[in-house]
């Protein structure tokens, strides 16, 4: 059917109707009171949606650019970092830090397990020079469904001392709780087609204290993604290059809804639809491709033996208008992802199971009884 | 009155119904089919529009943002470098040259007055050893309403025969003919919210085929603005990182509009609109900033002797609704700007002219007859 697509990918995410008509309106100049009235109160909300009173700052740029800017600002050449790498986004933060010429030493685990945080804490105990600079971390890991320890990893850090830690939270922040003032987490990026509820076009960067004090001396060169430029506007309500007016029109309009929905219901809400999801994937026997206990709030990775899963995604597309993402590299055709994160309720995660039994059924599947897999989900959403 | 803005700012320009519609469609995934195909199509209008057979690449940053990439992806530290500073935007690549480390050498003009091509003449011919490894040009000074002679300078260049040519047309684009394979030009960057019609959030850079050999042996850093991975994946209609998809469906929006109002129309009408503009000015008694020889077809910058700018804008904008920008650094209230790019019909030229003579008449300036800035813009505009 025309127009009728349901975005069940990790990102775009869907957009509510509130946000595409606020996309749809004039842009306004950006050197206006008028839209530096709208930037402070973005700003402001930017920071209750982080949990911090550290900077939080936005760019023009996909999350990608966010997560390099949360690099390359704090940092010299030849600086010795540690970045963990389960999947194909810790895989790209290693070329990030190879690129600029930092010393990247590299702890991985197999993409579908978590990051071990033990062997975090074994090389930064071991670093009695203190020539560790940074741990750049990968939390909620989109490839692969898996989201790392943050909290286990952190304490590492902390008990090092001297390291910044720099989390990619692209799929994590605003669907799972990343309390960035409890945890003391140094810098924070994401990106706004994600928990954020808006389409592609600005990331996000959160900044504290100490790692300010890295930012004056470090040495990577930069214009564009240089936060002290960011910082030095935000402060006053404005931005140091033209910014994506629209988008940020559109921004103010969901951190509101963010706002009404509350931080408490938001997580809940991902959590109960990871939930409701997972037990309907085992209900069909599709095996699971995160554990259980490192599951990501936002999305579900779903092993396929037997089947190809370009296949179950191509006729999920064509008969109900459901997009969901497929495995990347040595996955591609071995997975399919289901997305839960943004502006998704449990009526789409029913819509999405059910439709899911009828492809399974037409592509010949018969390890599962017709409707299992909806009263599995059925159960995790029956509260009483 | 509510909702009645005009932009008349050199960004962000007006913006046409059908494109703002098309913004608030609902994001695709960007990798899809029908998103591929689509990228296709505006990448084969892009190269339309910048009349080359060059890779014109896009990327999720400002103009800044695609400016920056345009340098910093062709040189090595230390390199030296040539730049033209006559304003705001000129001076940026100084600064961007330097944070990056390159040898830069500026050749200066007064804000208002045109480059000088024989500077770059000189500096080049006595360049012997061929150390000059690019040139950077503003070609239309938005700070200042100047074009500078964007095709003499350029034939010093290719007399050199080593440097590359680095053309920030980021006013032009859109507006002016910037004919990128006629000329040789290596690096043309430019912004959405300008000639393009759409809202701030893509930067655009072209790329010759001495420039991809430039990239090769290039050191200095980058993997977000790297634009050889933008040249592997357009080059497969698709994307590095996720791109701004609703800026995307607007941009193909627009550029069908563009293809059917045809470049040589849409020239001539900034070319009209500027005369217009410039002749009402004169009209009024009202000093312009930049020369008639030079003068930008995107954006007239008018002195306002004996008056405050921001006065004239701020009435402008309340009785009007007609956004005017302002002086930068030393100009500030000394010059307001009437921006004249992109999405703007004769209609409104005569309607701010019509408006401005109001505002002058209430703040009390004498030193014209109502009625005669309108008269000189009709005359412009009776083509028979």
């Amino acid at each position: 059917m025309e127009n009728k697509l349901m975005l069940m990918i990790p990102g775009p995410t869907p957009v509510p109707e509130a946000a595409l008509l606020a996309l749809a309106k004039h842009p306004i100049g950006h050197r206006t009171g008028e839209f530096s009235s709208m930037m402070g109160e973005v700003t402001e909300n930017l920071k209750w949606l982080h949990q911090t009173t550290n900077d939080v700052l936005m760019l023009n740029v996909s999350g990608t650019g966010a997560v390099e800017a949360g690099i390359i600002n704090f940092l010299s050449p030849g600086d010795r970092i540690l970045v963990g790498n389960n999947g194909k986004f810790g895989e790209r933060w290693v070329e990030v830090g190879e690129a600029f010429g930092l010393n990247v030493e590299v702890v991985t685990a197999e993409w579908g397990k978590p990051l071990d945080p033990s062997k975090f804490g074994e090389i930064l105990a071991a670093d009695s020079k203190k020539e560790i600079k940074a741990v750049v971390i990968t939390h909620s890991e989109t490839s692969t469904g898996v989201i790392n320890d943050l909290a286990a990893i952190n304490s590492h850090v902390k008990a090092h001392g001297e390291a910044l830690i720099i989390v990619d939270a692209v799929t994590s922040l605003g669907a799972y709780n990343v309390a960035v003032d409890e945890l003391g987490l140094d810098i924070v990026a994401s990106g706004s087609q994600k928990g954020y509820m808006i389409p592609p076009g600005l990331g996000f960067v959160s900044v504290s204290a100490k790692a300010w004090e890295a930012y004056k001396t470090a040495k990577l060169p930069k214009f564009y993604l240089d936060l002290g430029k960011y910082r030095k506007s935000t402060a006053k309500n404005t931005t140091p290059f033209t910014p994506p007016v629209n988008l940020i029109v559109a921004l103010h309009t969901t951190l509101g809804m963010m706002k009404r929905e509350g931080l408490e219901s938001i997580f809940a809400r991902h959590e109960r639809q990871k939930n409701a999801t997972r037990a309907a994937m085992k209900a069909l026997n599709l095996p699971l491709f995160a554990p259980d206990e490192w599951a990501s709030p936002a999305i579900t990775a779903v092993s396929v033996p037997g089947m190809e899963a370009d296949k179950i995604r191509s006729l999920m597309k064509k008969r109900f208008d459901i997009a969901l993402a497929g495995g990347q590299d040595h996955l591609t055709n071995k997975i399919f992802r289901i997305g839960h994160l943004g502006f998704v309720s449990d009526r789409d995660i029913l819509s999405c199971v059910s439709a899911l039994e009828v492809v399974l059924g037409e592509l010949g599947y018969e390890n599962f009884i017709p409707g299992a897999g909806v009263a599995a989900a059925v159960k995790v959403f029956t509260t009483i």
